[in-house]
């Protein structure tokens, strides 16, 4: 990469941040089981202290994402946000989006905002009104609405029915949220199948698209990379919400056949590229900083076997690495071959910023943080991840928690 | 089925028309080849010769859709209009749906409304408004916006800009129908890949309601059953475009892998089933006669295998049963077990429909019509598809036309 | 249904069974939660005696497949088998096939029989052998393997080492198995992914057969509906194994998107009837009785939402209802029609079968057996899943076991 | 990259060549339509030109695949292999695999060795005995078998009986190679669907293998990259092919949704780094020199848009980029990761190895060959395409071809 490449390259990664998931350093599994880590977090501290070491080691994510049922003593008191945001900032970092849980609960069975059932809507209305009252009062800047709401069989329930119920509770929400929680972004995320297996009341990015415009000008679409069928070319979708003003942002991951929830770019990088691509090409467009676009990067991943550290700082490097990359493509270049139908040379302007090894640019801002200049190999060399194992395992056994499988 | 589902079911069948593409009578293939059908018709008469055998034997067929460049005599004269209506006329049926031809010259090698060549987008513009003004000459009552725009390569155009562009020509297009054929209907079709194998500038039905959403009122989204991503909910779709007073009509036919073009329930006769028992939901809710809304059912096939004449009646058919079915679901019943969460009880009641010999309704229907009880055995027996490949084979060979393979 | 087809069908009624399975009426989730049922059994003995209603209630059950962890009172012990065939002798059912489980325990975090862990290699073997000891003292006549190895990230593990690792065991057990428990059946499942998400180490019936090739003459594939890729031709794989001689037997279930494990026909009817088809095919052409094909056809679902006995009750009535339309299929005439290329003659052929209302075969055959008419409904009607549900939570209670939900 | 990766790298583009197919340079299309385009080839001569000069300008091609009916003068006379092979001399190269055709011609409507038509079944044998002659008089070393053999209707035809006259048909002619034509492989491709949209009588691997199996040792299984269903894990194919001694080569190109016949590495660069990656760590298990699997690789992409000389170039250049990443995976650490369950430590050898910027290595084995740094650079600079543009415009005027649309 030449000189002013790695300028851009380093000017855009000062703006760049990705929020890590509280539960992304929990044990999680699949329907088969857990495999047990001894270094995974149990408790909140836990959980905010590795956000704050891969914060430390990356110097990219200030904030973390929370869980409302695990991440607060008592999700329906708003002082609770209190414990949170001082655990957080403990560990260096602040609270994220907030994630209202509306899918454990047995009420939910037949859904929550969706449900025939006129209590369990009430019931996730009122548990999501609680999640922006601590969103609110732990200095959040957005809210994360992904429901399990489906069916699983032909005539099971009334698809409109459900959507119009839907299409009411966001609204509701929009205004109340306008009221107490100013500012904030409502983010309204899509999904295919899972757990629901015949329909998914927001099944993709038309159905969160109508929601969103129902529901207000803060209401916004949420990306979750491995939320798509076969084939789906999601940098189109991402194209298409930036220029309706509807992207609110992601949850990254990687897949190779369902929500398989790995780690960004470990089976399709290309593809990642892609997505930072055409927002930076919207950036360039509309003559704005690169990386200024206000989309939220979070990192939505489920690590049953990898160690759950080392997956959130690989993940935050490579997207670093891709998002770089994206910003080095020659747009002035690639408009001209665009123009006059240069199908080979325009590709070969994306290619070749996709090749180029943008590491000099990533260690230059390493340095320049003050930051280890290879950050996931510093956390494997450090011994961080045994130490934590053995002093959490300690402590499980001192609450008398088990660490072994659990079959779901 | 019971007495009182037998008169439902032919009140409905009253209401039930389908119409016949006019290309689904010619010689069509795959990019390997096609295979020569003697009996196939090569010019417009005999494509609605063909159209109105077909609504003879079914008396579900009155129109027909028809291409613009292939049915007129001069597409950019609207006193074309006049033969062609003459020759349906003739044929005992009328002229439906208009679709304009802008993906077949070489100027639009890189798309029609979407390509980056002005001069591409302006004579797409000015065929389709030919079009138009042929659509009104014609007494059609809207048109079918089938786009092949998209590109293969990642970079080769830029997709917002192909977006806008269109988003602007559909809004021009309403605006100029509104003036010169009023209450025509806009259909807008999506289509995920094929012949682009990168990107569609309308790859969903969220793009094309945007779309719609944009140009205006007349604007409706137009779903044919093979251009969605393997395990996409269609019927959903369907209930979501209902919802949106968006759904402006269908081309029918089956898949197993992409845009196969099979005939309509040839592999998963339950899942039209539920298409139209969607629509059947909606018109009970809002208590419209059934089989009233005012969606547009017509063929899309490319038969290159079965016998075109053949094909079209057994889809015709095929239709008439899956629609019948979804006519005698018992929604009050299906309204209970849906609201007190009875999820086999629901199903059971739209299995037990499907699986509703409906042929007593379809028998009486068919002889209140005059027509014969098994209308594809009728044509079978007939003799008709084996003399028709006689004189047309000689009428080719007189006008010094092939019939033999081509290789694509 | 003619009195010819109708006496066929009873006759191959006669022959056909289906497994069920001892794991179908305990409380399954996804990775998502589990939502609970009162009903649910949660010993050997209620799903034993739930197996036995389903037995009693459609006469076509009479085995249930059990899961060697979970149903032994110790698995390395062959004298449990007695308490278990007692149980289930108690309950009018034979054990059927034996389920090892090499997934669950944390030493298979890498993988079972393929793991780079040769301890995990012996423990995986170690259990089998266990499983093939107490197979033979059950009086089963199969063993299950079905493997959950695979990886997650290119490059985790070496796919051709462990795919040799497996074809020895594989190999070793099939020699076990002839010395120990002479003619029980070797079944090989494969499926594309889940748990894994990169590499399966079975992916498929390609990979399956050459287990079985290299094993033995008495491994036989296993087809599990839900196992399959999008858009894969599923009868295809059933003609090719029977053509080959290696098919041994089905799991059953429905899918629209992944593994969904929804009840049988629920979402695909005709594709569950074209699997049937191949099957009375292939008996027709070798003049064997309609339904003698040794294949064994078990039940593999999991029901987080659906009443587990309703479920089960359902899948059997429409695995029986599917095959009963195959067994009817004009098989000359279909000779016929094939031969002289009447493609859409022959497909009638198909349709019009499975069109058929083949109630009255199955009530006729019902009433042979002193069975309900309406098996589903007789359980829905007879009020014992509420019974059950208020006994089996009062036993929970009293055993001081939860019914709650479990985040898994 | 460092020195001995370099050299080894060097090494190993020795001995890595990508076979051209002569139908890469003709204009092709989609079943909507040809773009034509003036510099493509219409001759056999001018195939071979455009073969030579991408050999000239990468030095990776020195073989060119034939199309029987489109490449030789009299497909049935043997002696018309003099002028194709003396053409080719002329321009530099060789014929490489020979394509016999049996789905063009009016006869394989229903099949080719698998119709139900014995007469079909006996013109695809003469015909691809007329190849075998062809292809040993020519000097080519295999014959590529994809048939378009299959069916589009469930009962359309029988799968088994088509597949065992397949099978019967693959061994006697491999009976006959192994007389005329010794040392030749028989190549057998797979593909799911397209141009038959119901069963493909050879839709996988599996059943690819099962074929090779029955007709012996010189049968191998010809993987194209766009032949899966999506999701497919290829290099998991091209592993356990390599295991049983059975991959015969590849068909190269790249695919978003179904058969694309994309530039190879345009739309997944890493799943090509993958499948080189697994011959390069088979290589290394056996002790071979790297690249020195008999393995064919084969360019086989159909160009409606891209120019045909810079797509061919592209993907020459392309795959010699990717295979020389595969060759500096560094497998003495790899294999330690594994054997300890080091995912992340894994996963990042064969990551880093994709990430290095191997355009050192590529561009010295270019100058040590005299060839230009970048061959499409140089392509693109040279004025070539367009001056073959005017040049065989001007020809096909003269011999009053045609240069316009075809609609399929």
């Amino acid at each position: 990469m030449n000189r002013k490449q790695k300028a851009k390259a380093i000017e855009a990664l000062d703006r760049f941040r990705i929020e890590l998931p509280s539960w992304g350093f929990a044990n999680t599994g699949t329907r088969f089981g857990k495999f047990m880590q001894d270094a995974a977090a149990s408790t909140l501290e836990e959980k905010l202290h590795d956000a704050g070491l891969v914060n430390a080691l990356t110097g990219a994510c200030p904030t973390v994402a929370v869980h409302v049922l695990w991440d607060f003593d008592d999700p329906t008191d708003p002082a609770s946000a209190k414990t949170t945001r001082r655990l957080a900032r403990k560990h260096g970092v602040k609270i994220g989006s907030i994630n209202p849980n509306v899918f454990q609960d047995q009420a939910y069975k037949l859904g929550s905002f969706c449900s025939p059932d006129a209590s369990a809507r009430q019931s996730a209305m009122d548990h999501t009104l609680d999640s922006v009252a601590l969103g609110a009062a732990v200095g959040s800047k957005s809210i994360s609405m992904w429901l399990a709401d489906g069916t699983n069989y032909p005539g099971q329930d009334n698809i409109r029915r459900r959507f119009n119920d839907l299409k009411d509770a966001m609204k509701q929400l929009h205004l109340k949220m306008g009221r107490s929680w100013r500012g904030a972004k409502l983010l309204i995320e899509y999904k295919p199948f899972e757990p629901a297996f015949y329909h998914t009341d927001i099944p993709d990015w038309g159905a969160s698209l109508l929601l969103c415009q129902h529901a207000g000008p803060q209401a916004k679409v949420l990306v979750d990379t491995g939320h798509h069928l076969p084939g789906c070319n999601i940098e189109q979708i991402v194209a298409l919400l930036l220029n309706e003003g509807r992207l609110g942002g992601f949850h990254f991951n990687d897949r190779k056949y369902a929500d398989d929830d790995l780690t960004l770019g470990s089976i399709d990088p290309y593809a990642v590229f892609r997505i930072f691509n055409e927002i930076a090409q919207f950036e360039f467009e509309a003559k704005k900083a690169p990386g200024s676009t206000p989309v939220d990067y979070m990192v939505d991943q489920s690590h049953n076997l990898k160690p759950k550290l080392e997956a959130m700082v690989q993940t935050v490097c490579e997207a670093q690495k891709l998002f770089v990359k994206a910003q080095i493509v020659d747009r002035e270049a690639l408009a001209r071959a665009q123009a006059k139908g240069d199908i080979t040379g325009a590709e070969v302007l994306l290619k070749s910023a996709f090749d180029t090894d943008v590491s000099p640019a990533l260690e230059a801002w390493r340095k320049g943080q003050k930051l280890e200049k290879d950050p996931l190999a510093a956390l494997r060399k450090s011994g961080v991840i045994k130490q934590l194992g053995r002093e959490r395992k300690k402590a499980r056994a001192e609450r008398g928690e088990e660490g072994g499988s659990s079959y779901a």
